[in-house]
């Protein structure tokens, strides 16, 4: 026996228990072949997480799961595995890791904090079993390790409790098989909690997490140990599956200027040591999600805008040029810069591209339509309403809807970013429509830097047209009667500098409209803003997000990144509440 | 002093604390110059139940609930309240019951098994409080109280522990303060817990249940008064508001059909004991989701089959007859039976009409994507397509949302129901498209049980044209070619009375494929199937769902009515997930 160890950084896929076993196998039979003592598998592994309700729906996954252990402990001749699976005893199911010591299971761990957060499900399905000492501690090679769950205790700000004090004080080398999700500052936290246990209390760490994508969440990997001075000595880099075998006492420091990004609690618009990590996470995202629900191919609408042009740079890099066809859908108040734009960008990128017109359908349908106000006999039209404008979204969406329907294994993407989102400034079944929508999660402040970032920073240097960026962004749906020009959607919303800040104090501050006017926001450091003003716009904002609120019950997926996202897989304020967002000023 | 107790059934309006507070302080009011000494009102009354994550996204609602409690108090002059609230101490929240006496608050009662069910969101957000004997009793009038929150110990069937045990040998009379909402057996079992404790123990209970609708659920309210032999002695009516002053002396017994009904736990068509349930379920739902959601009427396409023609009488009957347009929507092969039966139907309710045939519009697109397709040098194309049946979804949709978008407070109405969303066999931006989706948790076996009840049972009699129930649903999008009519949805799928048990199964018995095969169907008693074609159907029904997944993701809020639905508030399996659902078998 050694110290070599294997962290078997895997993704799996979510519910295919045989799909997960044959993975393990082959990284244990690796891990035998290169005379390592012990292979690490992530929290969960043999489900696959985030697992949703599948366990609730199809409980037998469990008993496959048990099925699966027997066949995989018969290939642990003279190694030992630690593999998380949902362990089912009677009634209950436990999230569990099994111990396998050559050939024979020889216990299980069972979870005892279980995550509360409604985007695991894990409280629903889960009982958190009594944290038990024995059971967590293992001998091997003269060392002693023990074992934790995930965010059992750990990132639970309760890692100084007596529990895992009198672990840490017990054995050489602390084990965290986890799975936890990115997302703004989310590493970083756990980062600075397993090095600070590590330089506290002179441990090693081996925490292993898995990669992957799930339709929302991704996982970047990450697998790391820590030496007893809380520096890295070994790291498997993110976003790729590696059964890494490492010695324990290997002398390395590795820096990662990812886990050591520190974070300002206010609100900027410096974006700059963020966009790579965006950039990555996005595409990883796009790869993944395409990959595991079989899609290889994805249409999209060009308008010659900022967010379509920043999605189509993101398909390129995650499905290769070669799988993305840009569509220019020009109606008649298009301008033929953005035509132009649209074509430029899909040349610079060598994405396919074609231009369909919606003229005639715009005109027809309209037409249609004016024949059909005339038949009804109901209440008042609105004086001015968004029907024409809305023609021109859905009629883009039919087209790439169409696409999809005529090509095989071709999703059409959403282009909705998560600014115009808080503010239900997307049109349903038009630029909202999609099999996958990757900017939700995004706003148009970030865009604009990640499109700079993009421009500057990929292959294909300034990739989007210059214009794109400098130009204000507008749906090009509808005329401002006050300029004449295509309304512009920071005439339509407020200027994106305060949208901004406002969503950033709602997902950062938890503040209300109330809590809002007592702050000073950095567009009135920047620019004259009076107080009546900034009055205005919370209210505007607050009144069009309660009025988002249907819209964000039916977003496709959309990879998280920011520290709070209206994503649909965690976003839960019903559409029939109405809170009083400025009950304090009363 | 007397036993005049008053139990507050009312609907609060989640998220605002100054409607329900207000609300509160008329009944409080209407109790005190009825001479009663005790309010009782439901579960977390203040806020509004379900709450969403609306604790976690504006937690200062919890400051402006104490708020409102202070006022409430100062009103509660020789009166006793019982209130429910979410309470904060430090940064910890409680799912509170608030006891006033005589204009001051005594103190909380904290609930101490908290929800697991994700539907709730209650393990996200509260700490569970150790039940705590004392705090639970009050005395009044020489009696004495006990207090319960919700499935606070009742309903886990835990409520033969000690504490409850112990709970209610010093009590006088169990209160219940609850905020359950309706599903197929769940009122039933819920009644028969109450009543077993009442007869067992001899005890009073007092059951306090909130009324309503929000997105998904629906609370009926049926709060109600078990003397100690376990019989009903008061009970307000379901589907309202209403403050009613009882003496808990009573000595009636009140029958109700509908919480004294008993399930079969088979599979059957015979629905009939349930219809009426159904009927008023959905119909209440409709109101409270467009009063509380700010619209007024509903456009719905007609295209003469059964699921849109249901929906119409339900939003009829919820919305009232003026305020329901229905739109006839012919295409190239709709037949004229179908246009026929669509305004038959329309004038039977007496609701508005107009016909929009899309046969132009559908024409021009086609000749659009036909030159598009030819420009399009990308991979090859499917062999057959659904592109042409999706046209005439997507540009039925197109006219209904133009509707909305023209007419204020107006809401499209999504068509498709259980059985065909099962199994995908619904279009994108077409009939799945709509803010609300009545009939999503109805399966096609029974809407034609509910479309013959509502036939007989309604004022207007046979509202539905015959031939709608008789003839073989399908969507009329395409032609079979093998017999040159339009393709029936039996014959793009299965038979309904086979498909409706396969989703029985996975629902009430969490079956998988394997499981099924081993099972005799209830089709299979009633016609000649061999296990070759069994296997066949319930391959097709296991893939077709697989693909259905994203297609769940975004349908819109519909009421809950089966005992599992997959309405996005609860069904959580990953898109990306690759269930094995025959992994037995293998």
């Amino acid at each position: 026996m050694n110290d070599l160890i294997c962290m078997a950084q895997l993704n799996p896929l979510a519910g295919n228990i045989e799909h997960n076993k044959n993975k393990a196998i082959e990284c244990i039979k690796k891990a035998i072949k290169n005379n390592a003592s012990l292979v690490i598998f992530p929290q969960m592994y043999l489900l696959g997480y985030p697992m949703g309700d599948i366990l609730y729906r199809y409980p037998s996954v469990a008993k496959h799961a048990k099925k699966a252990l027997d066949e995989i402990k018969s290939y642990c001749e003279n190694i030992n595995v630690l593999i998380g699976y949902p362990e089912i005893e009677e009634k209950s199911y436990y999230n569990s890791i099994c111990f396998i010591q050559n050939k024979e299971i020889k216990r299980s761990i069972r979870k005892s904090v279980i995550s509360k957060k409604s985007i695991y499900h894990e409280y629903s399905y889960f009982e958190a079993e009594k944290f038990n000492l024995k059971d967590r501690i293992f001998e091997l090679n003269g060392k002693k390790y023990g074992i934790i769950i995930c965010d059992d205790i750990l990132f639970e700000k309760k890692f100084d409790t007596d529990l895992i004090l009198q672990l840490i004080s017990e054995i050489d080398i602390l084990i965290c098989c986890a799975s936890n999700h990115t997302r703004m500052q989310k590493e970083q936290f756990e980062h600075n909690v397993l090095k600070d246990i590590a330089k506290k209390y002179k441990t090693k760490i081996i925490y292993v997490n898995q990669t992957g994508g799930s339709d929302d969440l991704v996982y970047t990997g990450l697998s790391r140990i820590y030496d007893e001075g809380g520096e890295i000595s070994a790291l498997i880099e993110p976003y790729k599956e590696d059964c890494k075998i490492t010695d324990i006492n290997e002398k390395k420091h590795i820096e990662n200027s990812e886990l050591d990004k520190t974070f300002e609690n206010e609100f900027s618009l410096n974006y700059e040591p963020y966009l790579e990590y965006i950039h990555n996470t996005l595409v990883y995202a796009i790869k993944e999600y395409f990959s595991k629900t079989g899609f290889k191919r994805a249409v999209l609408g060009l308008s010659g805008g900022l967010d379509s042009s920043v999605c189509a740079v993101l398909l390129a890099d995650a499905l290769g040029k070669e799988n993305v066809l840009g569509v220019s859908m020009p109606s008649k108040i298009t301008s033929s810069n953005s035509k132009n734009d649209a074509q430029i960008l899909a040349q610079n990128l060598g994405i396919h591209f074609i231009e369909a017109p919606i003229k005639e359908t715009q005109d027809l349908i309209a037409s249609k339509f004016s024949e059909m106000f005339d038949n009804i006999n109901w209440c008042n039209r609105y004086t001015s309403s968004y029907t024409q404008d809305n023609i021109q979204a859905r009629s883009r969406a039919t087209i790439l809807w169409g696409i999809a329907n005529e090509y095989p294994e071709t999703l059409p993407i959403a282009t909705s970013d998560k600014s115009e989102s808080y503010m239900g400034y997307a049109t349903i079944n038009g630029d909202m429509s999609g099999g996958y929508a990757p900017i939700l999660d995004v706003t148009k402040t970030k865009l604009f830097a990640l499109a700079k970032w993009m421009n500057k920073n990929r292959i294909e240097k300034n990739a989007i047209p210059n214009s794109v960026i400098e130009k204000p962004p507008g749906a090009e749906l509808a005329i401002n009667p006050k300029t004449g020009k295509t309304l512009t959607a920071e005439e339509a919303l407020m200027p994106y500098e305060f949208l901004d800040e406002v969503i950033w104090r709602i997902e950062n501050k938890n503040q209300m409209l109330d809590d809002m006017t007592k702050e000073v926001f950095l567009y009135e450091k920047n620019h004259e803003l009076s107080s009546e003003q900034k009055l205005v716009w919370l209210e505007k904002f607050f009144k069009r997000m309660q009025g988002a609120l249907y819209k964000w019950h039916i977003v496709p997926p959309a990879p998280v990144i920011d520290i709070h996202s209206i994503n649909s897989i965690e976003y839960r304020q019903p559409i029939t509440s109405k809170i009083n967002y400025k009950e304090n000023l009363l």
